[in-house]
C-alpha cells in the first residue's frame, strides 16, 4: 500500500522557531518614525506589545527557544499531518509529485494558532489580562480566541461589522471560547463612536477596527494588542511548520524542488518556505519558493518596494515593503486573509534580493483550483488556500508538459467549512474573474508620499 | 512532556471489520415480513442494496476482509487520532483519566465516511451508477457524497426540506463533491408529487425522504440505495473506530474501564464499543459499554423491545429493537443524527441481554457540556458528540466523589463547525430543558400493532 500521510508524533514538534533574518545576506531595512522619519526603536512598541514579543520581533539570533508549556499546548493539534496528494497527482496526470502541509486539523481551521498561541503566553507571563485585536472574516480572532482561552486571558475581538453580520458562525466560535466580539465601529471606543458619529451605517473595515482595538490596548497598562500576520515575530512562531515539514519530507526519502503558499501578509508564506530557505543558505540547496497571491490585490507582483504604513489609516510606524499603497482598497473577494495592501517586511527583502517568487491567480481560477483539489483529495480548501494550489496545478502542468518530474510542497493552510458561501457563489456562478489596470495600481500607489527607497 | 495525542501509521489501519454476532451468546432474531410476519431472506434486500453489503449484513463471520482499495482510501482521513483529554480531566478535578477517538478529522467532518466509503466501493464493483440517499441534518449525505466522488458514482441526495432551507452549507458541501441535492419532497418521485399535491408548503421529513429515495432506488437496475446507520453492514464498517482505539490503548500502556459513544440508529456506538466488546467475549474483561442518547429521543432507556418498522412510513421490514414507535416524532433538538425512534438490532439485543448500558441526557445538559469541553479540549463538539462528554463528565465526577480512578474513552464522533448555530441558540438561552411524560412515551408505544417479544 502506497503511504499517504507522513505523520510526526509530538516528541518530534520543534523546540525552536527559526529566525531567517540571521541568515539574510540583506537584513531589512529599519522601521522609521513616521514624523521625524529616524529609525525607531523597540521601545516604541511597548505600550502595544508584550517585552518578550518585541525582542523577538528585533532578534537577530538564529534560533528562539519555544517554551516547554507553548510545545505542550502546540501538540492539541501539532505536529499537523503531511499528506501525498495521489489523488490530485492523477487527475492532473502529472510526472510531478506533490506534497502538502495541512494546518487545517487546528481547533479554529487555520495556521493561525501557531502564533496566537505563543503570542497569549507571553502575555500571561507578563501579567497581561486582556488582549485585543481585529478581525476581518474571522479567522485571526477565532485563533487568539481559542489561544486566550487557554491562558484564561480576556479576549476583545473588534469584527468588521459587515463581516459580524453576515458571517456569524466565526463570532459564535470566537464567544464559544469565551471572547468578546464587538461590531466594529463600535461605541467602545472614540474612534468608533466618531466614525459612528458621521455614518451610523458604515460596514466598517479592517483599518478602523485595528484603530478600535490598538486605541484599547494602549489606553491599559495590563492590556496588550496582538497581530496575526505581517511582523517578524509572528513569521517566527510560524516557522514551526516549515520545519516539521523537512522531518516529514526526510521521512517520505524526498525533498521538494519547489515549495509554494498563499500570501496575505506572509506568515503562512514564511512559515513553511523560511525553513527551507535555511537549506538554501546552508547547504547551497536550490529549493524554489514561491508566494502566491490574488490578481485583485498584487503587491508583490505589481506592487512597489517603498516605505509605507501597516495600516490603513497611516498610525504605525513607517515599513519597507512591497505595497500597493495603505489606501488601496481591494475587490471583495472571498479570501479575506489576502486583501491586505502590502507585504511583511522580511518576506519583502527576499523578494527584492531575488530569494523568493511571486505568482498571482485570478478569482476563478483559484475556485476552479479549489473544487478540484476538493474532488481529488477530499478536503475542501479555504479560499486564502486555494492560490496556493493554483500555482501548484500551473507548476505540475509545466512539468507535464516538459516531462520532468518535479517534487512541490504546498501549505494547505486551511479547510474551508465555513467558507461554504464562497463556493456557493462560485457554483452559482458569482465570482468575476478581476484583473485591475496598471492605471488603478499607479493611481494607488501615486497616493503616497512615504519615503522611496533607492535601487 | 505528557503525550497529548496516541498516533497509529496507516498501514496500522485494521485489514478487517470485526462482526461481534459471531460472539453474541443470543443471536439478534430475524427480521420479519410485515404482510405474512415471517422471517424474511437476504433476496428481499437485493432491489435496494449492492449483494456483497448483502451478505455482511447477514454473515455470522468473526472477520470480514477490508479491501486494499478501501483500506487505502481510508488512509485520506485514518487512522483517527487519539487524545489524552488533559485539559477536560483538569476542568474537573476528577482522578479519572479520559482519553478520546476523535472521528471528526475526516473530510466531512464525523465517523459517517467509515461506511460510505465501502459503500460506494461495492457498488462500484457491481456496476452501480447511481447512489440514492436521504439526509436531515447532511452528515451522512456529505459522507456519502465524498465516498462516491472518489469511485465516480452519481449520488442524489433527498434533504429533508427544512434541513435544505435553514442549512445550505452542508448542501454545498454536497455540491462540491458533485452530489445532486434535492429538497424532499420533490417532484422527482411519485411518493414527493403526491405529499407536494397534498401540501405544497411541507417542511418534509425524514420518513418521506427515505421513501424517495428508495422508490428512485428500486425503479432502477444499476441504483441503489445506501443507508447511514441502523443496520448489521454498516455497524460493521464503524467498528474499525475501536479496533484503532485499542492499539492506541495499547501504544498509551492503558485499557479502558468504561467506554462512552453518542446513540442515534447505533452505528457510532458499535463503531467504538463492539471490538472492547470482543475483548469482554474473548478474554473475561469487564469493559463497561455506555451508550448516550438524548432524554427528548429515550427509546434505550424508555423505550420497549418489540418488532417494528425502521421508517416512519412503515415500509421496511419489522426489525427487533428497542423503540419508541415509529410514528414518534422527537423534539426538533439540533443533534439531528441522535433524533431517531428505534435502536438497531445488534445493539438493541446486546441491551435486552445486559451486555451493555445506557444513559440519557437531557438538551441543557449536553451544551454545558459542549461548551466545557471546548473551552478545555479547544475542539468544538458537534451536538451529537456532546451527549457522549455528558456521560463522560458524569462518570468522572462519580471517580472523584468516589475517589476512584477510572480509564474513560469516548468517541468524539464529530466537529460542530458546521452546528454553530446551534451553540448561538444555547448562548442566547434558546435551548430548553426537554424531558418526555411517561404518558406522551405509553400514547407513542400505543399505536404500535406490530409483534412483541415474548421475555
Amino acid at each position: 500500500m502506497k503511504t499517504r500521510k507522513i505523520l510526526l508524533n509530538e516528541n518530534e514538534i520543534p523546540e525552536k522557531w527559526y529566525n531567517i533574518v540571521a541568515d539574510m545576506p540583506n537584513k531589512p531595512l529599519p522601521p522609521l518614525n513616521p514624523g521625524t522619519l529616524e529609525p525607531i526603536g523597540p521601545e516604541a512598541l511597548a505600550p502595544l506589545f508584550p517585552m518578550e514579543l518585541i525582542k523577538q520581533e528585533v532578534t537577530n539570533e538564529k534560533w528562539v527557544d519555544i517554551p516547554d508549556e507553548v510545545r505542550h499546548l502546540y501538540s492539541i493539534w501539532r505536529p499537523t499531518p503531511m499528506f501525498r496528494a495521489y489523488g490530485l497527482e492523477k487527475a492532473l496526470d502529472t510526472p510531478a509529485k506533490i506534497y502538502y502541509k495541512y494546518e487545517g486539523v487546528s481547533p479554529s481551521g487555520s495556521h493561525k494558532p501557531n502564533t496566537a498561541l505563543p503570542q497569549a503566553y507571553y502575555s500571561k507571563q507578563e501579567g497581561i489580562k486582556k488582549i485585543t485585536t481585529e478581525t476581518g472574516a474571522g479567522q485571526w480572532g477565532s485563533a487568539l480566541a481559542f489561544a486566550c482561552n487557554l491562558f484564561d486571558i480576556e479576549c476583545e475581538v473588534y469584527m468588521v461589522r459587515l463581516s459580524y453580520d453576515h458571517k456569524p458562525y466565526r463570532k459564535i466560535m470566537m464567544n464559544t471560547w469565551g471572547a468578546k466580539v464587538l461590531p466594529s465601529p463600535s461605541n467602545a471606543t472614540a474612534v468608533g463612536r466618531k466614525i459612528l458619529a458621521q455614518d451610523p451605517n458604515t460596514t466598517g473595515s479592517l483599518g478602523i477596527a485595528i484603530s478600535e482595538a490598538i486605541e484599547v490596548a494602549a489606553a491599559s497598562e495590563d492590556t496588550k494588542y496582538a497581530l496575526g500576520s505581517v511582523l517578524n515575530h509572528v513569521k517566527l512562531h510560524q516557522t514551526i511548520i516549515g520545519q516539521e515539514a523537512i522531518k516529514q519530507m526526510e521521512k517520505a526519502g524526498d525533498m521538494p524542488d519547489i515549495v509554494i503558499a498563499p500570501f496575505g501578509g506572509g506568515s503562512n508564506f514564511a512559515g513553511l518556505a523560511f525553513p527551507f530557505l535555511r537549506l538554501n543558505f546552508e547547504e547551497g540547496k536550490n529549493i524554489r519558493c514561491i508566494a502566491s497571491e490574488p490578481t485583485s490585490c498584487p503587491k508583490l507582483t505589481r506592487g512597489v518596494f517603498r516605505y509605507d504604513f501597516g495600516d490603513t489609516a497611516g498610525m504605525t510606524p513607517l515599513l519597507p515593503m512591497y505595497t500597493l499603497g495603505h489606501q488601496f482598497i481591494p475587490a471583495p473577494i472571498h479570501a479575506g486573509g489576502l486583501r491586505y495592501h502590502g507585504a511583511g517586511v522580511i518576506v519583502s527583502q527576499l523578494l527584492r534580493d531575488n530569494l523568493i517568487e511571486a505568482r498571482a491567480h485570478d478569482n476563478l481560477e483559484v475556485f476552479e483550483a479549489g473544487v478540484l483539489f476538493a474532488k481529488s483529495e477530499g478536503i475542501i480548501p479555504a479560499p486564502e488556500a486555494t492560490h496556493g494550489i493554483a500555482t501548484v496545478i500551473a507548476e505540475a502542468k509545466k512539468c507535464k508538459e516538459e516531462g520532468v518530474s518535479k517534487t512541490i510542497l504546498f501549505n494547505l493552510c486551511g479547510h474551508g467549512n465555513f467558507d461554504m458561501k464562497a463556493y456557493e457563489d462560485y457554483f452559482a456562478g458569482n465570482i468575476v474573474k478581476h484583473e485591475l489596470s496598471e492605471e488603478e495600481i499607479q493611481a494607488s500607489i501615486a497616493l503616497l508620499d512615504t519615503p522611496e527607497i533607492p535601487e
